[in-house]
């Protein structure tokens, strides 16, 4: 096992960010309390500068470099939060900064790398490419490579929030941390454990990207194949032997939650705290909120540790975060050609009391057997059991319903 | 003039509020400083219990209540966060509340306000005759009727927040308060000038009920006939006497707001900021942004006021703001139908660089000329230049575009 970050490294790290990091909000929540029986808190580092916790390990790596690096300039491949936090820790220490982002990359993201100062040089048509034209960059120019989480000084900056949180309530019952590349938790663990050695400290990884989990398995770290998933945040599949060492110092227990556990803790966030926050970032809330989390006594601390969303994006998450909670649904009905047949689908949802927020009316098309229509209806529901009710009803209304 | 709430009023509200009101943070924003020119903080209100300042006003005025009065309940009327401030001060106090709301309420709002202890009546299709189904409520049970704004104790109440802000920043500069009934405004400008004279103080009303801007030209109380606007939050259109004057006392200018300007605020407060603030509660911010507040030196602190939007309505909020910011157009285009239209439209869109999210064609339809077909599309882009650049494209593409 290698050098593991001291507690002295990373207070000297918040030294060196104080002039940029934020003190994030640690917040009570009512709401999420009574929802898992737990005295829940969450720091909101959604909204820290740049929308993420990134800024802290950037601002520690930049100004640990020499002077000689620093005038060679820095790069970072990235397709998002990495990348805003690079750029402005770059700006706010003089240091000429490119960022290679992949051609996919949503506008709202590369306009505001630029606006933290960056060049961005748009590369590839994915993440890997981008990373390979960025080291490209390195081998050319001498540049420094900013690596996003295998590197001491980018562990000791992300600990910063859990030496911030320490100091916001000395005394946690156990902290939530999600896990992607792992330098958030890596660091932060560090913190606490060294602080406050009685907390718990919980990393959670997506499902479909559970490398550390993997890894622990294993004994070692060890790669994982990722599937899709909606928290491109935190879809990392090679493991880091620093990070790994850290999280077996320090972290009591890895769990994972899968799409649909993130989506509806994004919703519920967004509807009862009124927070912003991608899927990666509710991670931990999406991990407690599960059941994947196991009841201890005292204040549990979940880290909302991004917001960076596409907004264009955001009503998808929404309703796929609302569905998943018996909120909302979407139907297609066959029903006869015949006329009133929208006014008794309008007429039953009406009934079992819940809200069309939208129709469609499709009388032609591949698919539609002759003498049919196809009715598309959203509904607005108060739980699932109303949702149910819908379904059957549906089932009944629909011309193969008694198939 | 009546006699208006004194900082003894206000700071004896804040002790009976303690136990339940959230400190709320009041943060520096660079973004948005950057974008007006001002130092900006953002006093986030939205984070509050119930998701809006309304709990301040409603403990203050319950905790008022004699013992008689308590034994016979409490009645409110409202479409929203009045509602879940008197539901949640009533059961803290353990007082018994009605809460009349109208039957178009959203679900999601129906539910909180029930989950925090009321009996909920829905009744008539507006609040005019939730209000009056109230008052029968009242006539018949002797209930008290907890006013939303017209009401020393709601005022004194409400002032809490401005006896907060001066608790986190000794002496801002200027204060921008959003304005609906006007308890906010009145008690926090009463507490904010109480404890730093010099802070200059801006109401923000919506254009479209801006009543006290009326009254205050008027020189006295005076309703305006409502039009419609986004900001349901803050549509009133009777003016109280008491909070007009503590208006004319404390507040130093009055503007408005439009709804546009308003929904570009909360597209950005999303996107920047994140957080999920409703359009009245974004007044604030929208009449800086939109330069209808003369800059100032010394920082400046816009309060936001809520968060309650309903969740399946802040997609159309968002394409509204990001629209009206240049930041995303829809196009309905009308073209020969001849194969390779489609492909013609999205080459000239990729070329000039924007991002096509959204597609719909259309063959036939009321209002189609023979021998055309529709393509409706929506598209991101950078800025109004690019959204130009397009509107243009799609001019010459378009057989009307000759006319």
């Amino acid at each position: 096992m290698g050098d593991l970050v001291t507690i002295a490294d990373i207070r000297a790290a918040a030294r060196r960010g104080a002039s940029v990091v934020l003190t994030t909000p640690l917040l009570p929540s009512s709401t999420f309390s009574r929802m898992c029986g737990l005295d829940l808190w969450t720091k909101a580092e959604n909204l820290q500068r740049t929308g993420s916790f990134k800024i802290r390990g950037a601002m520690n790596a930049l100004s640990r470099l020499p002077g000689a690096a620093r005038r060679a300039g820095v790069v970072a491949a990235s397709a998002g939060n990495h990348a805003q936090g690079v750029a402005l820790a770059a700006s706010t220490l003089g240091i000429d900064c490119t960022v290679f982002m992949p051609r996919t990359a949503p506008l709202p993201k590369v306009s505001a790398t630029r606006a933290y100062g960056a060049t961005v040089a748009l590369v590839g048509s994915d993440l890997g490419e981008a990373v390979d034209a960025a080291r490209d960059h390195v081998a050319e120019t001498g540049a420094h490579f900013v690596h996003p989480y295998d590197d001491p000084d980018i562990v000791a900056g992300q600990g910063t929030l859990g030496l911030e949180l320490i100091d916001q309530m000395a005394e946690p019952g156990t902290v939530v941390i999600p896990i992607g590349g792992g330098g958030l938790a890596a660091g932060s663990a560090a913190a606490i454990k060294a602080l406050s050695p009685g907390t718990r400290i919980v990393g959670v990884e997506a499902e479909a990207a559970a490398t550390y989990v993997a890894s622990r398995e294993a004994g070692r770290p060890t790669a994982v194949e990722p599937r899709f998933t909606l928290a491109d945040g935190i879809a990392v599949s090679r493991p880091s032997d620093l990070v790994f060492d850290h999280l077996e110092a320090h972290v009591d227990e890895l769990v994972t939650v899968d799409d649909d556990e993130m989506t509806t803790a994004v919703a519920l966030l967004l509807e009862r705290a009124k927070f912003l926050v991608e899927p990666s970032g509710a991670a931990g809330l999406a991990a407690v909120l599960s059941g994947r989390v196991a009841l201890r006594p005292g204040p549990t601390v979940v880290v909302l540790s991004g917001g960076n969303v596409d907004l264009l994006l955001i009503d998808r998450v929404i309703r796929k975060g609302l569905e998943a909670s018996g909120r909302f649904g979407s139907f297609r009905v066959l029903v006869p050609d015949v006329p009133g047949q929208l006014a008794k689908i309008t007429a039953t949802v009406a009934e079992i009391g819940a809200n069309v927020v939208q129709v469609e009316h499709r009388r032609e098309g591949i698919g539609l057997p002759f003498g049919t229509t196809e009715i598309s209806f959203a509904v607005e529901t108060r739980d699932e059991e109303q949702l149910a009710e819908i379904v059957s009803a549906m089932e009944a209304i629909d011309v193969r319903g008694g198939r």
